[in-house]
């Protein structure tokens, strides 16, 4: 095949699906097993499910339109997104059940092991985004694999060394995936970045259905950082996560025509900033107590994301070569961090006790160490592994672009083909 | 007006719609009654709410979008979608009502008999796909009335004389829909479907549009296959469809690659196959218990259904002259049948006793061969119906083209005829 | 800068935001609190979850993407929309708020208050939706505010003088919001607006992303009629809500064809007309009993809507020079008006004491004419306001032009605008 066309995914992708796919099943049928409840009454499904298909919703339809933005690669982006989001959520089922099969040898599915998969997925999909555009679906089912792993590994490491609970760990998945997404496209960077891709660009249309995927994280979002916290404080969570978001998109369009050299809104900046306050409710969930101290939050993110969006993203780009696609730095990193650090602040200000405060500092600064270390070096691994020719990346020039994986020609030409084809077929075969 | 103009509706569609509403509002006068349930707590309207708003979701918004690739046919793809999605909900209200009513005289109304006849009207939703863009809305009005009167009729026969009970009964319409669907597409054959019509075709962004369509079906899919279940089983129903859904995605992305003489996705093929485990699931859902179970129908399912897009449609077109636009025999035919065998097969294995074995088998086939005749006669029977003039379907030119029924000018030039004729109207009337 | 261009937001809209947004989070710091209950079950969280997130959709999305269908403001129409909406529910927050401040000295957030709050941010929304295209975001913020105050006065109005309760008092929304953008748009006429704006026009995409925010508006308007509702009526309101949209959406269907002089139908016209039913029903929600007094309803909701679409629009903009940009007079008014009727017919026809009737209909006229009279001045007082130099509109050559407030280059010269910017800033500060 000549060097201008993309190379055919055949050879590459096909199997890897495949033989993952085969294992899963063969893993399931080994451990995995769904149990009934004994009780008549539906309370322990009612009790998830609305937040499950909330959860669902954000993951597949919210990320998967949010990476839809480029003129030219809205099939690829929803595509490769549910992709890698079903691999993500599988292994992730796998893996954050070994613990239960090391004693009972079973793995239980329910409602929540599904929900808690599907959020390590999350930190996927958050470090696609940087690299959106750049990579082959070829490439991403390792990156789907080899974050879920680091992102379980993490977890494991944080709840048994540092005796985080589950909301807190989990919710560290902004700052996760946002660093080993950094470290993706800082080590995969190309030549054509500074300059900008042909079809790296936007329109009326496709901004349009990037905004449908923004408004589906915004609206579910509540629902995304109260699924796994305690009943009694599932309300506060809600009312903080609105509260702030609400919040963070109006600081967003604020800031947005401030630092607009013509004092215009910019359709994928606000995009970005409108999310920020969702990710540092998120992180800090389990101690923002008043409205305002979450409103206060979401402001401070807002300013964060934009600063983040309009200067740090161009200057990495400049000064380190690090082209950061959806810029998620500015949309789950910074705000991540923000939330770690407002958690650590608010914990110490209830505290009386000037040893205990130290104490929990000591381990809320070990936490954030070692989530950022994990991510950073598993993000190196993963990199320096997909720099291996036998990936095939895409050409520059069929960078951000459909046709590289996507049969686009019309039906009717297809069909015509296939006619063609079977007609031949018939004729030989007659 | 000259022939090369679509038909007018009005003389047809306009007293159409207005009888059948005004009969159905009669019927409403007559028979339908809300009654509340006595006890204070909400309990019997929560049981359902989620669900009911999911289902509304898949059958207004998911097969509406899914039907909007075509290029020009956004709008009645999604427009026509709704019109019979609600002339079918009314009429299969009316019809499940009939047995009540028989007895108190009364048709009650509640979130469970909406559900039911949305579900219904799904069956008609799948037909229409099979000739999309080949009909005009006076004809779909039809076919949603005789399709769910024939959905209807075997269902009761199911479970009157075989004993099936209500979630078997009603999954298998995924098989009556697509068989009622490929007769209707048979009989009503164009002569300019092999070439192909000048408009069926898509692009980046009406293939975004139908993508949004498809990922709603993906998304609530658990919620479809577990509504009428018991509670008993239903968070097992959620977690087999979901884990189902996930491994046919998987599984369809492979062999879309595998299958296509590029080695590329294909949009159009992928929505297709990536639903394929939710049908399978549905129809079997009562028996499959295990995971790994749902996992292997589920990867079966993306199999069957591939082969049959990317062969068996073509061949259907060629050999018999049969023009499947939405490829409802293998999105929704071949996988309710898979499912059906899954029953089959998962149901014997689990008996001990021999004679029941044989005598559910037996019981189980005649099934099946009671909806596939009722399907394929009731699928005629609308067909031949259809072909008479009267309903004046668009020529082949205007096939795949919202102007056929739709004014498609602009806002502006609208309104500057209407003021024109106001103007008219009131320099004549002073 | 030159007057072809639109003039820049930065000087007003970001320190009006940001002023706002600051003060909101001071009173919240003041006022807000959120008690959790003390009861470990979340019984009193699951009551209104999934129906909050319904209403959520609404407001985001279904009035956001509504308002896509100019095909050159799609950004605007859902992202001022995102604004106005977020603004008037913090707003709304505050004054539903006060009067338990008054008494307790905190303002309660919990779903029910966030739920009720964006009810009446919904009056804004419909108002927006007639001078849509028209004006800027600067203008939007005090329509918003203004509004807000004005329901919520109206709504304190209603309680405490006519005894009204809180679902009907807040439905009357959309007799508010309708009249409301009414006389703004009077009063905000401009000149270009007979003519048609250059921009004002829709084509397939565009009108396919308004469709799609009108499904999700026709799909969860149950949940946006019985949220308020009390439990043991919840039931008869989602059914009577979901059968008086389907059979508006029949019957808009017909009346379209026939109302149409080429006998086809209308994409804007039936987006207008199918919600219809929606609002006349909720409206009188508490009255409605029987299945066929709501399908009847939703009957007569979509001829009055079809007539007011398609004659008292124009008649409008003719006669008295009000451009009502997204019919928001047949959308909402006329059907509110009729649910008024329909609650006021309906109720004195249980009545068997006279006396009781006559002073029930004396009682509801005042209720109407309260809220006629108050939203009709506020809307005369806000549309003063706003004609003010001070806002500086869009030209008439930038109406329904994203261009004027967003920066619509793409990705790629604008980072090489940036690039070159940080390259001079680099060169210069080292």
């Amino acid at each position: 095949m000549a060097p201008q066309y993309a190379p055919s995914l055949r050879s590459r992708l096909a199997p890897l699906l495949l033989i993952l796919q085969t294992g899963f099943i063969i893993i399931a049928a080994l451990c995995f097993e769904t149990k009934e409840t004994n009780k008549l009454d539906r309370k322990p499904f009612l009790h998830y499910y609305p937040e499950f298909q909330d959860v669902n919703v954000m993951v597949i339809l919210g990320f998967g339109f949010l990476c839809t933005f480029p003129v030219r690669y809205g099939f690829s982006g929803s595509g490769f997104n549910l992709l890698v989001a079903i691999i993500a959520t599988q292994w992730a089922l796998i893996l954050n059940g070994i613990d239960s099969w090391y004693n009972t040898k079973i793995i239980r599915i329910d409602l929540k092991s599904i929900i808690k998969a599907e959020l390590c997925a999350v930190s996927a999909l958050i470090s696609i985004g940087s690299v959106l555009g750049k990579t082959n679906p070829v490439q991403l089912t390792p990156i789907a694999l080899l974050e879920v792993t680091g992102f379980v590994l993490n977890e494991w490491l944080l709840q048994t060394l540092l005796k985080v609970r589950p909301p807190n760990s989990i919710m560290l998945l902004h700052v996760f995936g946002a660093l080993f997404g950094l470290m993706l496209t800082w080590i995969l960077y190309r030549d054509g970045s500074k300059q900008g891709f042909e079809k790296e660009k936007y329109d009326e249309k496709s901004g349009l259905f990037s905004m449908l995927g923004v408004v589906f994280l915004w609206m579910f979002w509540p629902s995304f950082n109260s699924v796994l916290v305690d009943d009694r404080t599932r309300l506060k969570a809600v009312c903080s996560t609105y509260l702030a978001l609400a919040v963070s998109a109006v600081t967003a369009a604020a800031l947005a025509v401030l630092s607009s050299p013509r004092g215009k809104l910019n359709l994928i900046q606000m995009q970005s900033c409108i999310l920020s306050g969702g990710a540092a409710v998120g992180v800090s969930v389990s101690v923002v107590q008043q409205p305002w101290e979450a409103m206060a939050l979401g402001f401070t993110a807002a300013i964060l994301s934009t600063l983040g969006y309009r200067y740090l993203k161009t200057h990495l780009l400049i000064a380190f070569e690090c082209h950061d696609t959806c810029a998620v730095l500015s949309t789950h990193g910074l705000p991540g961090l923000l939330g770690w650090l407002a958690q650590l602040v608010l914990q110490i200000k209830d505290c009386d006790d000037h040893t205990v405060a130290v104490r929990f500092a000591v381990f809320h600064i070990c936490t954030l160490f070692t989530t950022v270390s994990l991510s950073l070096s598993m993000g190196t691994l993963t990199a320096f592994l997909l720099k291996w020719k036998f990936w095939r990346p895409p050409q520059n020039k069929k960078c951000f672009d459909d046709q590289a994986f996507w049969e686009v020609f019309t039906h009717k030409s297809q069909r015509k083909k296939n006619i063609r084809n079977d007609q031949n077929y018939f004729r030989e075969s007659h």
